[in-house]
């Protein structure tokens, strides 16, 4: 049996959604919502529903359900709590199906759709996700959500240490120029991880909004086995390694 | 005064017109389109036309403009010759208005019609167009052609290193996560020029189709000083350093 394919996305303006038909997808968003995610069901959530507008998420507690929202962050009103990994302990999610508020990680899942399974993936989770990727036997790509449809460092960087992963493996080729860029930019990164980061523009939008401090926590790894899976725009720790 | 911004676009797909008005525009094609078009006026061509349909390449062949036409690799039956750097020799085209077919250029021209000014850059030009961006004084844009609206490498690593000598000069500063990308890999590949293209899509597409023989050429820094400029869609050798 020939080797999987490996593609790499630097951002949802350069998805090719047919091209993708099939394939296992990865969705990278480390600071935060990837992060924010594997924290929650570490801490034992049950499920995640997605909502792109603020109405929904309104809508979504006054039905009962826990709200995570925010814009530019800061926590909405009617929100439990906001979309930072902290919020999301054991003590409030534990058993319970959360409803998190976020515009660009809906449409991202849509695009996403075609593929035959699709997960969320970052530093976190790096080894269940690879194994999870592996597991699949099929070609496999690599989704950054960037930030506003820009390419972004620290997706980057950790799409490439999961292809790093995955092409030392010998079970995967690429002919895909941006897995190569995005190997090579980890490679220079992964001696310091957190020095490396110090350029990226989320880091300083992070600083100065005083949300930075979930900057350890989202650049460790391993800290969970859970693969958070999305299956008709829910997400659930559909499976551990 | 403040320093300028500096800001790398890695594909047509991520170009940001709006946010770009004003600023001085790069575009870099770098196999082969921006290495052909700087060999055209290095050898003495006037101006260049570029159109983006076949029967419009051919509408001006029967007007008797010379036409360089090709598509996939094959020279169009009408046209005088094909888009390699070594068909514009100074023979053929000193003094003379060449219309070059190229469907993704055009395109690309017409999304940086926003900018204050507009050149073509590649690494046969480097000193001379970093000048020329300098010399403009005002925000500049690294615009990466790529293929088929993705991101390749060898246009990434040509950005890294006019992105390089601009924030050396120390007249600029960027928060642009995909400027320090690309600084980065051009850092990772300027020891090995030829050796880090080697893992480029292109540089195997066009060994494929035996056109890789301009390789060498492509990669060769400063071995001319015009600074095709681009302005109501055509092209001219405006600016000498």
């Amino acid at each position: 049996m020939g080797k999987r394919r490996l593609e790499t996305c630097f951002s949802p303006a350069l998805y090719e959604a047919d091209l993708h038909r099939g394939s296992v997808v990865v969705i990278i968003d480390v600071l935060r919502a990837s992060s924010a995610i594997c924290t929650a069901f570490e801490n034992g959530a049950d499920s995640l529903i997605p909502v792109a507008e603020v109405h929904e998420a309104r809508e979504y507690k006054n039905r009962g359900y826990l709200v995570a929202a925010e814009r530019d962050g800061f926590v909405l009103d009617f929100a439990d709590f906001g979309n930072s990994p902290f919020n999301f302990t054991r003590e409030r999610v534990e058993g319970k199906t959360i409803v998190y508020s976020t515009t660009n990680g809906t449409g991202i899942i849509r695009q996403a759709s075609s593929a035959s399974a699709i997960a969320v993936g970052c530093f976190m989770n790096m080894r269940a996700v690879t194994d999870w990727i592996i597991r699949h036997n099929t070609d496999a790509v690599l989704f950054c959500a960037g930030w506003k449809n820009r390419f972004n460092l620290e997706d980057t960087i950790c799409a490439g240490a999961m292809a790093e992963t995955l092409m030392l493996s010998g079970l995967y080729t690429t002919i895909c120029d941006s897995t190569h860029a995005a190997i090579d930019l980890w490679t220079l990164a992964k001696g310091d991880l957190h020095g490396y980061i110090e350029k990226a523009a989320q880091r300083s939008r992070l600083r100065d909004k005083g949300l930075d401090d979930c900057l350890d926590l989202c650049l460790t790894f391993d800290t969970t086995s859970k693969v958070p899976v999305i299956r008709n725009s829910v997400l659930t720790a559909g499976e551990s390694a």
